[in-house]
This record gives structure tokens, C-alpha cells and sequence, in this order.
């Protein structure tokens, strides 16, 4: 394996995602998410929980204005914390107060930066027009010091960071960078990315390992990877050591949350254990496990990634690579969903992976190909981009209704809508996508990956092209000077044939690299050159190119039953369907109540047939499989009765995409399928 | 069948319990539970939780002696409400405060109980003496207008009553009146049935239908079997008359406790749902399901049974049996633990018996053992006593080890120990059983269980003798102011052979009525005269009696696989070992680790072995089945890899009875395994 590639993602102005499928979904996104987002920051939505966030930033800049009026530092408020999330007392008169989620700044910064995405793929000036004006109103909250997190602005800048545990400062700081340098690197317009710099570099004045300064860390990771990028947008080093800092400082002891806040700290309680749902129970150099709440886990470990690959530093990477392996092999759902269990929304101990009260949130498997891309950037290497393509066409595609207006959080592996109803234990888990959530991260995460996902796609480097993603687009890619276009044809994820044209254009040593998909056992290649060599999954092409060059893939997309390892407890007994990237699953609407009296013929040949789940062409397959039969006679017989070999009908199973359930009304789902 | 039967259990006097299995457990109940739930009463256990049960009655009795000093009618204390449960900031002073849970006092009663049972099988003048000056403690705390709840005296009289929701004072209440009249049944000492008395004359005084009178009802049931208790001790029929006042008055609308707590009521919110937990959502002639807090549900119902048999109730009657169905048919576990939910302690949905997260608590089948036995007092029918079989040699004593030292609250069916540890969700599953419990209810629940043992094995009515459970005793039937001695002879759980011998001593009409056990499919009878007749799951012998009679019977103990219906769902495609009375489970210890990976030849042929488990002398059974094979090289293909039929070994099976499990250090069970 190639260490320090050191490859960057294909930037979103170098590529038009021209693919049938994602193309859809970024369409959803800019028509339905983008606008909808936009009414939801301010406030505007029916029957909604209010979301205060434009409104936020108004109130902030307000008291800025009257601040320069009266010549002080700053206006300082009725000092009233209202905790985790406020509302006000009187909707009528909210007065000049900071209501929602103390991390609510964050709604804005992840719409811009999945505008700004979705400009590069779609201009459309009146959006963006839209965006300057928001922007206008945000930078107007910024405090003269560069501060600019509305809750400490309106509720009191004595306690700035103060509370890094719990309150979602350096998260809110982290977003702001990621949609200002998203936007930038879509429009050009530069003023919301100097107010970031302006905040960074506020930030970087008050964190760091000089003398005086916090030697905290985010309570909530995100800040890590968005300073990494602050870096490389401006070049200014200073982004990436501040980064670094946050990086090392986390876990060291004594532990900074247990000095900010010694009344959680009981005796004779073992430390580490609290500090778990914020990964800061080690030095993160020395972290083998991937542990607490799963979201805040995979941004760090990106972050990790991101200062591993850019200061060559082995022991960290030696961390994520770790940290990765013991995902991947011990926590990870089939569908790419990690986070098994609801309490903390965390990681849940190894092969603890249960499939009806699982948690697997939309913006955890999200958070998982923000790792992998950063793993790929590292050294290219299949096993990232596998997974990668595994969370994105399930367990991620989930969390989104067809029609782009409703959405998981949760991605359960198996429904059964009246127990998330009656039993307790699975309120977490909804049998229908929900319209919009009050702690509304999912919907926007999705938003701003779905909009960037031709930079999960490819990544380059000077002379070569990596190609992830089979993905329908046409691109340019720079080396030596000269523009070499391509282009990318492909009907993933229903059928593995891919054409690649190649226009080099001159261009000397150009190279392709081409993701071999772990799903097939054999793959063909036309036009590859005389030597194309396989490494670490990736068929590297490096011919003559001529004037125009095709290459020709062919990766069989066969139905697989696959099995988990024996350790999974819960899916013991049980095989699931797959085909291509796609994890397929068995929907109630396709094949009755009860699902779980229905089993797979593991020896039978599954056949693949082309199904439409409310006007979305996917190919279903269809298996044969037994349904136990009711037998009149025992049923009488109450609860327990004498054990009999279970009567049973053959039926034909059909197993519908997983990402497209729960599109045709409230139903039962299950994924795990017992075999006989 | 025959209604209104109106037997009654029979006297603790009247029987000695010389059963080679139930006499160990009342043994241990006396050596080991009633001395140390003594020291516990008093503090006096090093190493465990104070319980403050006596000191808070002598603090009480320290009020009411300085109260009649003064000549007030109460010293008012500095009022301190403490919530539920309330420690002293210091232990070294805690001053004259309530301290520990609101339901403290009921510690005592138990206990109280407890011994005056035990007394009975075994006569002890120390113990005597001891429980005497208890009660003198007890007696001491009353105050002149009979109220007896430390928590009330001790904090203040004027909120005597206020909090009927959760303070727990008719718990207490029904507590004291169960206690005093066993104590008073075994010894003939009325001190503390006279205290109850006046504490229930009270009670009566405050609640009723009359007008001023409160029209509340316990927050936790158990006053309504309580009274009836004491109606049946006293003659008085005011106490029924309460009794069936609290039953009838639940429920009703406009909801008691939204009058007592508005404060829990939401605008909006169904008010029905609120109510679940306490039975209170409606009119308990209405209900049909087993809802809400499974203790207090099978407590109610006792209760409502107990109404319903002495007022001849047929609605109330039906409801009672409306709800016995569905919690028998719908909710309840192989081993006759009921409240599938830690969430509240509570009955779940119908059919959703979960094994791993059972909550099943030791208490709640005490409970439903009340409840068999007062069905059956109502009417004669086996399948109550079959429940109560069940319950009794399973799912209750599993809460209790081997050595009587160590408790479960919660009886699960399945234990990884590894999960327990890690896994919040099941944090109320302990793989040990544990010293004692801070809410110590289910030790001394068991306790008076155990040692009341021999009146649920019998009830009588003027001239039969219904034996339910075969349990070797000796005992004495008055019938036609003849006594009839009985000797049952019977080496149950193990063998099912038994021998009854009768001396009817000239007795005329005298009955015998034989349960037939649901477990066996045929019988063998002697000496059962011409005519025995079978009714309702009872063999009926009437007879000519001579000077010594012996009947004997034969009930084959035959292995037998049984499953569950195919609605469980955590139950599908696996099945359970039982043989007579005893369900069985796999345990680590004889089956190696993984339990998960074993399964059941479903078409073997079982056997049994005589076994020990810490000494105990069991049968075991034997069973083929198969454990699944690693697979070296499927092992390294990940979490995730192509299904390929499993490969596993040929292994002999150990099942040993559930009640035995955990006895040998920390290890898995289960008890559902999967058949092939």
C-alpha cells in the first residue's frame, strides 16, 4: 500500500454528475431538501417545530448594531442559560433571546454548504442570491473579536467555551468553516469564509498548547476535519496545527471535561467510562476501539485521518487504521449502519448488532464515508471505498424517503411497526420516514453529501485518477499541465457494465485507478492497456492514450446470500440478499404480515426482476422460500405446545432494495432472513 | 365448572410440609432468609445498603411517646420531604428523619409474615420472642387514630393521604394487615392484628363511597386482597366492603390520580395511556388486557378475584378471567415469568416475549401465584394450577440460589454475561444473582412464598380436599366434625409417581380432587375407588373410605420439546426442553461458551440423567444436537461473507432445570434453542 498518496478529492467544479441514479437524488435534494431547509431555518413551516436558527443570527446582529452604538465590547444580556434546548415561554412575544438547540447555528451552516455544493452541480442564481443574503445576516452576528456562536452572543460571551462538553461551540465553529469553504469553493464569494477565518483564528487564539491558553477539545467532534480544510483552502498552517492540537490534547489526563465540569465527577467511579460517548476516555493515539456516541467517533476519526495524511504522522494512522478494522470487522451493519444501540446513540460492544432495536443513524453511516474518503486519501486501498459504497446505497439512501421529503435517523434492519409502537424500548425506531425532526441533522447531512458526492466518487493526485464510485459523469481532471477529460458511463448500482472514455489530450503518464467492487468475484476489462496491474483492489491503467480511448468494465452483479459472522447473535441462523452494492430486504407489502415466519431455501437460485417501488425502477430479486402455515389445531393449544416440525408452504420471497423501504406506507421490514 | 366454589386454602396449621424439595427451600427460607432479612431490618448488614426499616419505626415511636408527653396529637417534625428515596447527608447523625424508600415499613411486614408462616412448619420460641419485641417496635408507632406508616409520621401528618399515586401507604397498609394476620393465624398473638385493625378502621374512616370521604385507591395494589384477608379473619364485612370499594372506584373517571398530580396532566395528551401502569386507565371491570407495573397488575387482580368469589361477582369474575387469559395465552414465559419489559416493570404487547431483555420479575410470578390460587378458590380448574406449577418451580425459584443467599429480581431467559456488562439496555439483567437489594421486594416476597408454601398446594371446602401442587405432606381435613388425615408422599419435580394415604376416620362424603398435570398425556390411578370422575382438569374420588386408604398415581415425566406459538417471534425456529413441571436450560458451564452456535435435533430422542448442580440432586436431560463449526477461513472473509451451509459437529446437549441456572459463577444460559 501506497502511504502519504496524499489524494484529493476531485474538486465538485471539475465534475457534472451526470449518473441516473445519484443524479435523481441530488435533484431531490436542490428541489425538495434545499428549499424545504431553507423555510425550516426560518421558521416558516406549517405545523413544525420552530427551528429559530435565521432568527438566531438576526437577534445577534442586532444587539452587534447596538453595541457600536453604544461604543461597548459588547451588549451584555439578561444572563439566562435555558439549557440544552429553549423555547420561548411566550411564542407570541419571543423578545430578543436565543431559543432551539444550543447547536442550532449548525442548520445554517450545513444548508450553505450543501447550496454551495449544489451550484457547482446546478447554478441557480436566485438560490444563490438567497444564500448571499443569509450569509449577510450570519456575518452581521459576527462579534469584532471574530466570536460567533449565537447562543454566547445573546445568552453572554462571559461563558465562552465554558461548557465544550455539552455545548456544541467548537461543533457549531466547525460547520460554520465547512459551509464557508464549501461556498467558497463553489461561488468564489469569499465573505462568509473570512468570517470563519476570522472565528478560526478567535478560536486559535484561545486554544493551543501555549501557556494561557484552554487546553480543551471539542465535546463534539467536526471542528478537527473543517480546520484540515481551512488549511488547505488558505494554506495557513496555523488551521492545521490548531487541529492537531485538538487532536492530541483529546483523552489526556487529567481529563479537561472532568475539570470543566467536577460534578460529574463521583468517587470511586472509574473515569474513563464517562468520557466514552465523547471518545475522550484515551489519547486518541491509543484508542483500538470505536466507542460511544457513533456520529462524534467517525468525525474524529476523520479529523484524525485528515492531520494523519498531512503530517505523515504513522501512530496516527496507525490509530485509524485501528479504529477502522475494529468498525468494520466487529460494529458495522450489513447496510454500512453503525451505532447499534440508542443509548447515547453509540457504538454498542463488538458483534453487538441487533436488527429491531438497532440505531444505526443516517448521519453516523454518513460520518463513515467521511472517514473512508480520508482513509482513501491516505492510501488507496478497495477496503475503504467498499464500504464506502456500502453505506451510501443503503444505509445512508435510507434515511431519505423517494420523494426527497421525509427521513430516517434511525435505519433499523428489521420492523415491526406495532412494536415501535407499543414497546418503549424501540421508540427510537419509526415505521415511517418522519417530515423533518426538531434536532434536525440528518436531512441537512444528507443534503451536503448527497450534493458532494462526485468528490467521494474520485480523487486524484498529480498523475493518476481514482475512481471509487462507478458513477455516471463527465469530468477533467489536470496533470502535467493538461486538461484530460472523461467520461463516465455506468447504470450502477442495477447492472456493472461501465464505459470510460478518456480524452488525454496530450497529457503524459495519465493514469486511472479503478475500484475493483468486493461483491464480485471476477470482473472483465476492455481497452485497459497491455499491463493493467491489480493493487489493493484498484486496476491501475496506464497505457498510450490516444485520441479518444474506451475502457470497458464488466463486473457481474450476481445475487449473493450472504451470511454473518457467527459471533452477530442476532443473525445467527439468518442470510440476507444482496446484489451489486445493493442489500436487499423483505418488505410486507411485497409478502405479508409476519414476516418473520417466512425463510430462504439456501440452495435455491434467486432470480433478479425489474420492480418499481412507487415509480423508482429497481431490480427486485426473487427467491424461493416457505411461509410456517398456521396450524389451526396447535393454535388452540395456547402459548407452548409439543414441539412439531414446522408446516410450511413453498412461496416466492421478494426482496425489494433496502433503501427504497418504507416508500408504500407503514410496514413491516426485515433484512435478516432465517434459512432452511 | 363449578362457580363460587369458595374453597379455601388450608390452614399452615393444619399441615406439615414434608416434601424432600420444598422442605430444603423452607429450610433455607428459615436458616438463611428470615435471620438475615432480620439483620438487614436492623442495619445490621456489613458491606450492604442501610434499609432504616425499624429506625424509622422507633424514630416514629420516639414522636408518639414525646407527642403524649406534650398531650399533642402529633409533633409536628420539620418538614422534610425527601422524594422516594431518602438518604441521611450524614450517616454518622442522621437525627430523628424518615430515611430509605417511601415503602420501607413493608420490609417489616414481610418479614413479619414470613415468620409467622415459618413458626407453623417449625416452631422456634427464639424467633418468636424476636418477631414479639419487633412488633412492640412496630405496635409503639401507632398513632391514637390508628394510622401506622412511618414515612407520614415522621414527615408530617397533614400529607397523610396526598400522594396516594406513589407514596406507597396503602401499600404499606396491606402489607401490615398481610403480615399481622399471618402472624396472628400461626401464634394466636393479636397484638399486631389488632394495630392492623385499627389502622385499616382508619383507613376506612378516610376512604369510601360516602360523601367527605376520599375517593382514591392505592397506588400500588395490594390493600384489596389485604382486606379481604382481614374480612376473613375478622368476620368484619366492612373491610371487604373497602376492599371492593378500592377495586371498583379505579379507574373511573375523571381519573384519581390526574385530581391528585395535575401537574402530570398534559393538554393533549391521552389520558388512558397515563394510567397504564398503576391498572387505572379504566373501570377494572372493563379491562381486558394485562397493562402497566406486572406486580401491582397481578396484585389488583388477586384482589378483584378475591371481590368477586365472596360477593359472587360474575362481571368482576369475567374480568378476572378475561385478563388471566391474556396474560397466560398472550404474556407470559415459558417459566411463568410475566412482565416481559424492564420499562416500568411491566406486561409488553401481546406476544412480544423477548429472552435476553426479559424483565420477568421474581415478584410478578409471587404474584401470579396469588392470583392462580384465588381462581381456583373461585373454581376449581387445572389450568390455574398448572399456571401455578409453572411459576413456582421455574420463574420463582430461579430468584432465589441454591444456597437461599443470593436473589434475582429478574429472571431472564437467556444470558450472555459479556452483554450485561456492556449493554445499557440490559443493565436490569444480572448473569448472578445478587447479596440484597436496596428495594429489597422480592427476597422477602419469596420468603413468605416459600414458607406459606403447603396453601397452594390445598384448598378444601366443607368436605373435599383439592390438592393442586403434589407436594409430600401430612395434614388434617376437618369435614363432618371428622378429622380426615392425609399423607402425601411424592418425589416431585423428579418423579411422578405419588401416594396418597387417607385415614377418613369414619368421615362421611369425604373428597379427594386430583389435579392431573397438564405436562403428562395419560395417568395412572389405584385405589381410587369405582367411580373417580375427571372434571376440569381434577380427578374427583369419592369413595368408601376404609381405616387407611392409599391412592396412587402416576404421572409419566416424559422429556418433552415444546415451542412456542409462532406469533413469539424471538421464539421462532427454536424450541425448549421441559419435563413435568421443570423447564430446562443450557448453561456454559455444561455447554461449552456460545450457547447461540448449539442446536437441537428436533427429531432425537432425549434422556435423563441423574445429575448435582452445587449439590442439588436434578435430573438433567441429555439431547443430540450440533454445535456450529469455525470456519477458519469464512473467519477472515470479515463480519459479512457468502452464505455456505454451516458447518458443525455432532454434540450431546446438557439441559439442566431453569431454576438451577447461575449457581456455578457467572456463565450464559438459554433456555429457547434453535431446532434443526
Amino acid at each position: 500500500m501506497e502511504r502519504w498518496a496524499n489524494t484529493a478529492p476531485l474538486s465538485l467544479r471539475q465534475i457534472q454528475v451526470t449518473d441516473t441514479f445519484w443524479k435523481k437524488e441530488m435533484e431531490l435534494v436542490r428541489t425538495e431538501v434545499i428549499p424545504y431547509q431553507w423555510e425550516a431555518l426560518n421558521d416558516r413551516v406549517e405545523g413544525a417545530a420552530p427551528s429559530f436558527c435565521m432568527r438566531n443570527f438576526k437577534v445577534a446582529g442586532k444587539m452587534n448594531r447596538e453595541r457600536q452604538r453604544l461604543g461597548q465590547a459588547y451588549v451584555e444580556p439578561a444572563y439566562t442559560f435555558r439549557g440544552f434546548e429553549a423555547l420561548p415561554e411566550d411564542p407570541e412575544n419571543p423578545g430578543d433571546h436565543f431559543y432551539g438547540f444550543v447547536f442550532q447555528d449548525s442548520d445554517f451552516s450545513k444548508w450553505i454548504e450543501a447550496v454551495g455544493y449544489s451550484l457547482t452541480q446546478h447554478p441557480d442564481p436566485a438560490l444563490e442570491a438567497v444564500a448571499d443574503q443569509a450569509i449577510d445576516v450570519v456575518c452581521a452576528a459576527q462579534q469584532p473579536d471574530g466570536y460567533l456562536d449565537t447562543y454566547y452572543i445573546i445568552n453572554g460571551r462571559d461563558k465562552t467555551f465554558s461548557n465544550l462538553r455539552d455545548h456544541h461551540e467548537l461543533y457549531c465553529f466547525g460547520h460554520l468553516v465547512e459551509g464557508a469553504v464549501a461556498y467558497y469553493q463553489a461561488t468564489g464569494k469569499d465573505k462568509l469564509l473570512q468570517a470563519a477565518v476570522r472565528f478560526a483564528d478567535y478560536v486559535g487564539s484561545c486554544f493551543g498548547p501555549e501557556e494561557g491558553k484552554c487546553k480543551g477539545y471539542p465535546g463534539h467532534e467536526i471542528a478537527e476535519m473543517a480546520l484540515v480544510r481551512l488549511y488547505e483552502t488558505t494554506g495557513e498552517k496555523k488551521y492545521l496545527e490548531l487541529s492537531r492540537f485538538f487532536v492530541d490534547q483529546r483523552g489526556t489526563r487529567p481529563y479537561y471535561f472532568d475539570l470543566e465540569h467536577p460534578e460529574s465527577v463521583k468517587k470511586g467511579e472509574e473515569n474513563a467510562l464517562r468520557h466514552f460517548y465523547h471518545q475522550a476516555h484515551l489519547p486518541v493515539r491509543q484508542q483500538e476501539e470505536a466507542v460511544g456516541h457513533a456520529v462524534r467517533a467517525v468525525y474524529l476519526y476523520s479529523g484524525m485521518a485528515d492531520v494523519a495524511r498531512l503530517t505523515e504522522d504513522a501512530g496516527l494512522y496507525a490509530a485509524c487504521q485501528k479504529l477502522w478494522d475494529n468498525i468494520v470487522e466487529k460494529k458495522m451493519y450489513l447496510t454500512g449502519g453503525i451505532g447499534a444501540t440508542h443509548m447515547g446513540e453509540a457504538f454498542s460492544f463488538a458483534y453487538d448488532l441487533p436488527n429491531d432495536t438497532a440505531y444505526a443513524e443516517t448521519c453516523a453511516s454518513i460520518g463513515l464515508v467521511f472517514f473512508a474518503r480520508r482513509m482513501l486519501q491516505i492510501a488507496p486501498d478497495a477496503r475503504y471505498a467498499n464500504v464506502m459504497e456500502r453505506a451510501l446505497y443503503n444505509g445512508i439512501l435510507s434515511g431519505m424517503a423517494l420523494d426527497g421529503r421525509n427521513f430516517f435517523y434511525v435505519n433499523p434492519l428489521e420492523v415491526e411497526p406495532a412494536a415501535c409502537r407499543q414497546d418503549a424500548r424501540k421508540a427510537h425506531v419509526k415505521p415511517v420516514r418522519q417530515k423533518w425532526f426538531g434536532c434536525a441533522c440528518c436531512p441537512p447531512n444528507l443534503a451536503r453529501l448527497i450534493s458532494s458526492i462526485g468528490s467521494y466518487a474520485f480523487t486524484e493526485n498529480e498523475d493518476t485518477l481514482f475512481v471509487h464510485l462507478y458513477m455516471g459523469s463527465v469530468l477533467t481532471k489536470k496533470t502535467g499541465g493538461k486538461d484530460v477529460d472523461i467520461c463516465v458511463e455506468s447504470a450502477f448500482p442495477w447492472n456493472g457494465e461501465v464505459r470510460i472514455r478518456v480524452r488525454a489530450n496530450g497529457a503524459k503518464g495519465f493514469k486511472l485507478a479503478l475500484r475493483l467492487p468486493d461483491w464480485c468475484d471476477s470482473y472483465a476489462v476492455e481497452g485497459a492497456g497491455e499491463n493493467p496491474c491489480e493493487k489493493d483492489g484498484y486496476l491501475y491503467v496506464q497505457k498510450e492514450w490516444g485520441e479518444e480511448d474506451t475502457i470497458s468494465l464488466s463486473f457481474p452483479m450476481e445475487v449473493k446470500l450472504v451470511e454473518a459472522a457467527p459471533r452477530v447473535r442476532e443473525d445467527i441462523g439468518r442470510i440476507a440478499v444482496t446484489r451489486g452494492p445493493i442489500v436487499y430486504c423483505l418488505e410486507e407489502a411485497d409478502n405479508g404480515k409476519d414476516l418473520h415466519l417466512l425463510s430462504l431455501d439456501g440452495a435455491a437460485a434467486p432470480a433478479v426482476e425489474d420492480f418499481c417501488v412507487c415509480g423508482e425502477p429497481v431490480k427486485a430479486v426473487l427467491c424461493p422460500g416457505y411461509r410456517r402455515v398456521a396450524d389451526e389445531a396447535a393454535e388452540k393449544e395456547g402459548l407452548y405446545r409439543p414441539y412439531r416440525p414446522a408446516r410450511k408452504e413453498a412461496v416466492m420471497l421478494r426482496f425489494i432494495p433496502y433503501y427504497t423501504w418504507a416508500n408504500r406506507g407503514e410496514n413491516e421490514m426485515q433484512v435478516w432472513t432465517r434459512v432452511e
